[in-house]
């Protein structure tokens, strides 16, 4: 039994990227959860709010440290990390030396409606975790473009090839 | 007279990067204002609240918009841009279309206690504000590291050093 | 009249990059000149060996000196700058203190076989020339993806909407 | 018994990188063999020979596959990895297919004289590394500025704290 955590990057309620967890959550094999937080309710990170640190951060928090892995999907906003991801993970790896996501298998996921498939901020964000000491899968990669013809009116996953690499990606994280 | 738009990356009241922008409203030539925008009272960015756009968002928006430059002073977290920074130059891009930043001469400092002085941050930020169409000063670079001793326990800039690098960099932007 | 200097990043005698650069050739309006330079006989760079200055890379570097503009077309190998390009301007940017890019209107654009465009690429290269102090074009971006399909087989640019694109970013770079 | 595969980013006869590897040799507990190979006579990278490879390359890309590690030692030029090292690794990574690195575990390091140690290329090699499926190290990372006093003029390092550094590095690489 595992059971995976996931942060979409983006909060629109249509988003490419929340509708590809829910769809990797129908795809995950027996035996395998995969849990989307929420990270809507995140406050601003500011340090000298450290001493009374968030009850919803400190959820999230406490998911990801007993977490058999980690999986994001996220757009990029002006070719990097979207604000509202990066906010969540700054407040997550606080206070220094409590990181969470250190040794997690990590599966890194972007999609978007153009062609670039949000590549330059799924690579902004492998940085900051592989600092953070995630286990992160090289391979598969996993870019997702053209987006807005891969889902149906409903939000629904319904291209096939996109359904195998979710498959595959998956496996790959099972095993890493 | 020229005014430069002052964004610090942090929203800590002791924060090196703030005190550093305090110092160069200080050391600014005559003629030159720069004027510190707020962004702690930023939403998180969602698309979808896009119609009924934040007030406090639009008015640094129209400050953006308004200025003779932009001045980022930012730490890094995490290796990369702090999420409330980049929250901020999330909205401030938005709607499609209506970027504010193309064309604005554009210094991006950091300070850090530690020797990496924010670099990878910093140029997580060259990467978002080059796509914005920033003009970017590529030299001089402004890295202040071991910044802890830099300052005075009343928050002012006390080396001299580094206050000769804010008058170089401030010539810089103005002569950009 | 202005005379552009285009570097390639692929030695491949059919380069999809190396073809672009022909096309812009085609495409430069009048009074512009845009001359290709060879890297391909520059040594593998060694600092202990500057005393005695390539003559092949000076000579580059005496055109770079000159330029009224830089332009880069460059595929990205293994999500980076290709070390034959990145080596090039490591020679061309020695010794200290004679950095002929400084300045410099600058065109980074991209072409790949596949969807992603050789982004990754592009903005590693933006960091190394944003260091070298280039004025770099934020926008226009120049990414074309599906490269395989946009050039006839005797190598000349045949998709309409590259070759507008190609108008528009040289006419930026002019103007900038 | 290990064998790890070590390369330097300088082709410099006093490369600080250079002796950190050297230094490395020294440390490595018992067991463990780091073997420095030689990536000075590589050819430019030109996918056009591919059909001729290179015999350096290719007994270079075997002593790869048989590792049970990588560790790379580089300085950053122009705030990027340098050429020559990127061109080892365009090499070593082709024909399409063949990537020796997928899976190994791999340490990178980087030293410079002045304070920003390379950071900036060191991810810029974590980036291409991460692409290729390498096992890279995440923490601890391994930053030597100011390397300039902490070899003596034989080039041995002198440094305790650099030591003990490589020592936990290593420990960490040996049990990935």
């Amino acid at each position: 039994m595992k059971t995976f955590i996931a942060f979409s990057g983006s909060l629109r309620k249509d988003s490419f990227n929340t509708n590809l967890l829910k769809a990797a959550q129908e795809l995950a094999p027996e035996g395998v959860t995969i849990e989307m937080v929420d990270i809507s309710t995140f406050p601003l990170y500011n340090q000298d709010e450290e001493g009374t640190y968030p009850a919803q951060v400190q959820a999230v928090k406490d998911k990801v440290l007993a977490a058999d892995g980690i999986i994001f999907a996220t757009p990029e906003y002006n070719r990097s990390i979207p604000g509202v991801l990066k906010n969540a993970i700054d407040w997550i790896s606080r206070p220094y030396g409590t990181n969470p996501f250190a040794g997690k298998p990590t599966l890194i996921m972007s999609a978007s409606g153009g062609p670039l498939s949000g590549a330059l901020g799924n690579y902004h964000l492998k940085q900051v975790m592989l600092y953070l000491d995630a286990h992160i899968l090289g391979q598969p990669e996993f870019f997702l473009g053209g987006a807005g013809s891969k889902f149906g009116s409903d939000g629904k996953l319904t291209d096939e090839d996109t359904k195998a690499h979710i498959t595959k990606a998956l496996q790959a994280l099972i095993n890493r």
